[in-house]
């Protein structure tokens, strides 16, 4: 055996837990280009879509497993052969806020059970999606944020804190059983996916749909505050990459963050998704929506990428104006087809 | 109704939660002194223990439950008819590295457990011991450590950042509770604590005891590094006040930190201690031992309890050479009882 955390992705198998999804499709399409031998997506169907796998269902070297991650049983079948396990399944902070027992059981239990069937069918690696919500958020979160940055969280609403404590957590349980069972893993820190088969789920890429479907209905998009809150998004097909190459990698027991290649402003971004939707009004200052979770930045952040590039060879490639150009394509191209 | 979420002591029923413990049994007596009409110690004895109520258990307003936290029907039996629920199960870091397992479900689902049981018997209110671990570990727990210091966990062993996030969890489930169903509550951040009946579970508190152990036996004390490292601890006694206050007070969705006056180096922690042991030899400088969860501080730091005194009236009163006393007191005259 070599010394080493590497899983090369030909003629291997992975698992993706949560795998019917916006990342986990585009991974297992990542996967299965770079010659996996077989890539099973792993997911309840709680958040995850037969629409956001209907373009991979009939691929040959694909294989989707209903089960769950509270159950033990599932994930030690599921786990059964895997080089590779991608842990994906979460709550995110707006489904956390409804359902705080259920995001709780998936986002610490969840990982630990993922985990200790890795552990149990000797997966070589587990590529753990964790998140910039780990830093936290309000006005702590500033300036550039690395992989020491502290996590802040005084005045953020419980359920975003809720949400980047489980990731904290998350993590720790990955380097508890690489310490204690040697499991080599690599933890990606996503700051806010974007993309084709884009979900309505994460609350700051909602915000790109919303405007995208304001201004093609002739209305005026809506920024709140006075636009210069921070976002820093990254395109789906660069972490389908990152999660790729955090398996090809020789790297273990680390974190990185895995973001888009610059941050934009709520007024760029507004700007931006109005030009590539073909022009539309000026956008309306608004205050911040009662009874809505906005998770707002105090000044202004970069997420700064460097370590994944010393640690997995990794960069993001993909910037917003073209990012968001194929996000738009396919929204149009699909828009009959949304619920 | 009155519109405050003051519960007077006098009269009412407590519920104490993880009872049967240092802080739990100092609290009970606090509460019975001040005319409590009941209080209830719940307990599933997995670190509890009988000698630590053994001086209580026979008071007639005193009941002692057997109840597990993972059990709803034993927290909906136990808090039928309370004013007032102290939630204190939880595992610390050692027992979280030993098993994080259990430790993730009694720190996270045994408190939204209880929490839950609270709401649908309409306890009044919720106190809620977290811990300055909400701050967390390493170089950049510094200075002035206040409600709104961030959790710094870069470099921490997995256990100790799981325990210090499994506490912003637990805190930000009763500010849940609170939005969501207008439980009151008031989190209580203890700062390492110590007194008479000390257990053996808390890693910094049991240095206490290591090293009064180690100088009765004409043995050097061992201080770690340089000694310049920073402790600071909360005597028992200052705590079962503050849950007391906590209750009394008219506050309600606020966090505090309850330290003791003030910090100590661990030099001077060690003198102190050798003094009031009778005199010893001189402290042996010595590294960090392998395999054992040892929590370091970077910088010299101070937990600030000014807002516990704006929110509940609360200030420590009895300083690290008194408290060490009364601890050593007791020690002494107990030591032939420790198992």
């Amino acid at each position: 055996m070599p010394n080493t955390a590497a899983v090369p992705i030909a003629g291997n198998r992975f698992l993706i837990v949560g795998g019917a999804s916006l990342v986990g499709s585009a991974t297992a399409a990542e996967l299965l280009d770079h010659g996996a031998a077989e890539v099973a997506l792993f997911d309840n169907f709680a958040f995850g879509s037969e629409a956001a796998i209907a373009h991979l269902k009939d691929h040959p070297r694909l294989r989707l497993i209903r089960g769950d991650v509270m159950r033990m049983a599932d994930l030690l079948a599921a786990t059964k052969g895997m080089a590779g396990m991608l842990q994906l399944a979460a709550f995110m902070t707006l489904s956390m806020d409804r359902d705080p027992w259920g995001g709780l059981d998936v986002n610490i239990r969840g990982v630990q059970n993922a985990l200790e069937a890795a552990r149990a069918n000797a997966v070589r690696k587990v590529v753990f999606a964790s998140s910039n919500a780990t830093y936290g958020y309000g006005p702590g979160v500033a300036g550039d944020l690395v992989e020491t940055t502290p996590f802040h969280s005084h005045g953020a609403p419980p359920a975003a804190i809720i949400y980047g404590a489980s990731k904290i957590i998350g993590e720790q349980l990955c380097r508890d059983y690489h310490r204690k069972h040697g499991l080599d893993y690599v933890v990606l820190r996503y700051s806010t996916v974007y993309g084709e088969r884009q979900h309505y789920r994460a609350a700051n890429a909602l915000y790109i749909i919303e405007t995208f479907d304001k201004v093609k209905r002739g209305e005026r998009p809506q920024v709140f505050g006075d636009g210069s809150e921070t976002k820093h998004f990254v395109y789906v097909g660069d972490l389908a990459r990152a999660n790729r190459m955090a398996f090809e990698s020789a790297a273990s027991d680390v974190a990185v963050n895995t973001s888009g290649p610059e941050p934009i402003t709520t007024l760029e971004l507004v700007k931006l998704v109005t030009e590539l939707a073909g022009g539309g009004a000026e956008p309306e200052f608004v205050g911040n929506e009662s009874g809505k979770v906005r998770l707002t930045s105090g000044g202004a952040f970069r997420i700064v990428h460097d370590e994944a590039e010393r640690a997995i060879g990794w960069k993001p490639l993909v910037g917003m104006r073209e990012g968001l150009g194929r996000l738009i394509a396919w929204r149009e191209g699909n828009e009959g087809k949304q619920a």
